[in-house]
């Protein structure tokens, strides 16, 4: 994986712990909520998984937000 | 996978066609500038593939548009 891409993926994870921590959700409930598990939530905002559309959708869905929120906001 | 799921893999794969067509770029070129296959390619288009993040950022850098483009615009 190149370094852009990885950069990529650690924007998403701090977006994420960014916005769950503003909706005071702890891991675990975004993990009871999304039916995901928690391991999975903590990789994600480390930046060491390589997520899905369907799953940034249902994450999305969860902190009721749009999906672009989740995302790099540069080009 | 859900009706919503499958919906907002519908909706990147129309969102993709309609900007790579915009581009005048052929499922071919897409294929070959991504370094992904044109059967991936046009599967995506069809609603048929779960696409990861990375890839998303791939066919956006090529596309020189930025990855909100091609995703849902409704939350």
């Amino acid at each position: 994986m190149g370094n852009e891409q990885h950069d990529i993926l650690l924007q998403f994870g701090d977006s994420l712990r960014k916005i769950r921590t503003q909706k005071r959700l702890s891991q675990t409930q975004l993990a009871f909520e999304t039916d995901l598990t928690r391991e999975y939530i903590n990789r994600l905002e480390n930046g060491k998984v390589n997520i899905s559309l369907i799953n940034i959708s249902i994450i999305a869905k969860v902190l009721d937000i749009h999906i672009s929120q989740l995302l790099p906001q540069n080009k």
